[in-house]
């Protein structure tokens, strides 16, 4: 395959004399940009440069078309596919320096970002506004890598993935054209969704620049209950019998047993050592006090040891510090050995089965394997931790993956809620959407990435 | 451009040996399935074919590639836009017999229709389970055709449109390829967005012959609030002050004074003629009543003069009669005469400025011209009564749609918020999107389409 590619060096003088300073060919920095969270081999990018506007990264995407060098995006690096990875050589694109917040409109609950802005920047300056940005994966990625992949998080279940949150893109296309894909009506029927398109795309038919976000205003109130469970099944099914009943959460997540202990550890504190549910709701204070009434009727009633709920802001802050720093917590159960960090999701009535048989399955193989997500929404996540030194445990854990992902398609789910496909779950593609769908998918790739420059080797499986 | 197609004669023999008696070239068959609620001269199909099944389609389909045919699929002709004129000639496909509602599933808030379901029927089907669909266009259209189109209505502000309702489609595209775009999972990203793809193509991309679409459960209670105001631009501000406080309303429509004064008498009711707004709030009773009561007080500092509330469901229901029987009053205006119906989209904080200069230079075009619409998204339409036969009134009615669309673009807007391009703004959507994203639809349209025979002429403009 990299026989298809030109070289580097073809296009190494041009970009330095485009960047100066701001490209590279150091190891350490090549070796950064080509690792991410997941569990696939990291692979280096020859160069990379910091570009520090679309101009710039449009000058190079040209340069790179004509050289036919591979273009790789670089946001926080914090992907768990491999979406980061250059397995076919050429140039990353580290799009930190775009890092502008470039106007947020009060009134229209709307902001334009370019795409190397994180998360947490982006929080931060909203909430001085009174506003806020719903999308939330656990790491602080930038909101460009977000888009890229389609991110989701806790809050999906209430507001959406970057699929609802996402008004329109500044992406350059292979060749170098800039294309915005949408304007800041909140809604509009012009021509086909290009937006859509490139969301979770993951670089591979452009590189996206700037987003324009929907945002939300900070809700008159909010309220968190949680609870622990002697069983698993009871807090899964309290779970779905919250989304049955309509109650409007806008969190919803689990812990098992395993990743409260992990949490537990990690963030020194002392919950019981049973699977907990996290639920929250924002609102009107009346509604909310409904809603959280109702939630804790439905807790007890699937056997609840310790309802508790608070609307204290402080205390709501530390609960949800638990879960996005769950994944590290995960982590250092088993320091210095490899986390797989995997998702599926599935129809919410399969979902006590599909987290019930995943449960077993894990608990027969021995490896440590939290289990925690966004059950609201029938997605969860496992971090199966394992020495890839082994020969045994790899093979145990690529076992158990291949079952837990066959165990969501067949009970009509997807082999990634939100991760993403990058190189890691390629071969479930085809599995899941079908042949045919996978064909129109390279037709389109083609289209709009004739050479197949654009983060090669990823989303689309080879033929 | 025609000398691009096949004749309808080298398909006919096969697609009567597949259909029998379900073709006819029937002149007025053929008149009815070129023709829609839009202002654009009708365009009858050489031939309407009514399949039965997704895998007719595609053979149909299939034939019409081998022989070059242009495919035209019809739902309920319900488009404004142009988009079921047969331009080139070419097979209609009426998909009204693709009617059955294959499977709801309650406690994952789903289901799976045929692309020829009507709203209604899937409404009524739906009711008696607690559950409904919340996309409302005005006309009875069909799923299919909504998925084509995009569509969205007076719930969107709070339910979103066909974007966020459908998880997934089954699509026959050029070739006769069947390809399922989603699953049943609520999220997924497993490769590129096709289902979004195809949403609002129009027929140009493939033929939707499935769609899954999300459901909601029938809220615990209801109520809608209305008002009366002296001036347009107190309507206008109310709406937008109860977007920008987040009360979260499911509907937030305007009718101007000349809507009201159409659907007085078309109704037969007897509202104040002046500008009016309905709104209406969904959730826990508590909520719902801290919602309207917030709504009113909002009302009551604009100067709203008869505010109104309600819970009761007859009476709700009496309300959105009057919406969504909007169009057909507006009509009865000026029987015997064309409507052209257009939207436009705009951001909220635009929505006032644009409102008042469209209604202003409609009235001094001394055109009757009522103006309704989804304030809440910032979205409204215009019902331009005029006399195709008079050349003057034709010209003032195009520069007066011409004004409007540049007007909605010049504030940051779409030429079309939800009835589509077809072939009835095409020579907008450049001007909105640029060159480079209409050349990459068209890159997109070649890759799945390499023939231009699906639906020709519409949504892509000519190069």
């Amino acid at each position: 395959m990299t026989g298809r590619y030109g070289s580097i060096e073809a296009v190494l003088p041009e970009v330095r004399a485009l960047l100066g300073e701001r490209v590279t060919t150091s190891p350490d920095e090549r070796r950064h940009h080509g690792t991410d969270e997941g569990w696939q081999d990291p692979a280096a990018p020859e160069a990379v440069a910091f570009p520090h506007s679309t101009e710039e990264v449009a000058r190079l995407v040209r340069l790179c078309t004509e050289a036919r060098v591979p273009v790789i995006p670089f946001g926080a690096g914090t992907s768990f596919e491999g979406g980061v990875g250059a397995l076919h050589g050429g140039l990353c694109l580290d799009l930190s320096g775009l890092s502008r917040i470039l106007a947020v409109h009060d009134s229209d609950l709307d902001c334009l970002v370019e795409a190397g802005v994180r998360r947490t920047q982006l929080e931060e300056h909203l909430g001085r506004r009174g506003l806020f940005f719903s999308v939330d994966p656990g790491a602080d990625a930038t909101i460009g890598g977000m888009a890229a992949t389609g991110a989701s998080g806790t809050t999906t279940v209430g507001y959406g993935t970057m699929r609802e949150a996402v008004l329109g893109l500044t992406v350059v296309l292979a060749g170098g054209e800039v294309v915005h894909t949408g304007g800041r009506a909140r809604k509009s029927s012009a021509g086909y969704d290009l937006t859509h398109l490139l969301l979770g795309s993951e670089g591979t038919l452009g590189v996206i620049t700037e987003v324009a976000l929907r945002l939300h205003g900070i809700p008159e109130a909010s309220a968190v209950g949680r609870a622990g469970f002697a069983a698993l099944a009871q807090a899964v099914q309290t779970a779905i019998e919250i989304m049955q009943r309509g109650l409007g959460p806008v969190r919803l997540e689990l812990l098992d047993e395993v990743q409260v202990a992990a949490s537990n550890a990690y963030s020194g504190l002392d919950l019981p050592r049973r699977p907990h549910l996290l639920v929250e709701f924002h609102g009107t204070p009346g509604a909310v006090a409904e809603q959280v009434a109702a939630a804790g009727e439905v807790a007890a009633a699937h056997g609840a040891q310790d309802w508790r709920s608070t609307s204290d802001a402080a205390e709501r802050r530390r609960l949800w510090k638990i879960r996005h720093e769950a994944y590290y917590a995960a982590r250092a159960l088993r320091p210095a050995v490899r986390g797989m960090v995997t998702d599926v999701c599935v129809p919410l009535s399969r979902l006590a089965d599909c987290i019930a048989e995943t449960r077993a399955d894990l608990d027969a193989s021995g490896i440590p394997a939290p289990i925690l997500g966004h059950v609201g929404d029938g997605n969860f996540h496992v971090v199966l931790l394992f020495d890839p030194e082994d020969p045994v445990e790899s093979a145990q854990v690529r076992a158990a993956h291949d079952r837990l992902v066959q165990r969501a398609l067949g009970m009509g789910g997807t082999c990634t809620g939100e991760h993403g496909v990058g190189h890691g779950k390629l071969r479930y593609l085809a599995a899941e959407r079908g042949a045919a769908a996978v064909a129109a998918m390279r037709a389109v790739k083609a289209a709009l990435d004739p050479q197949g420059i654009m983060n090669p080797g990823k989303v689309i499986p080879p033929e």
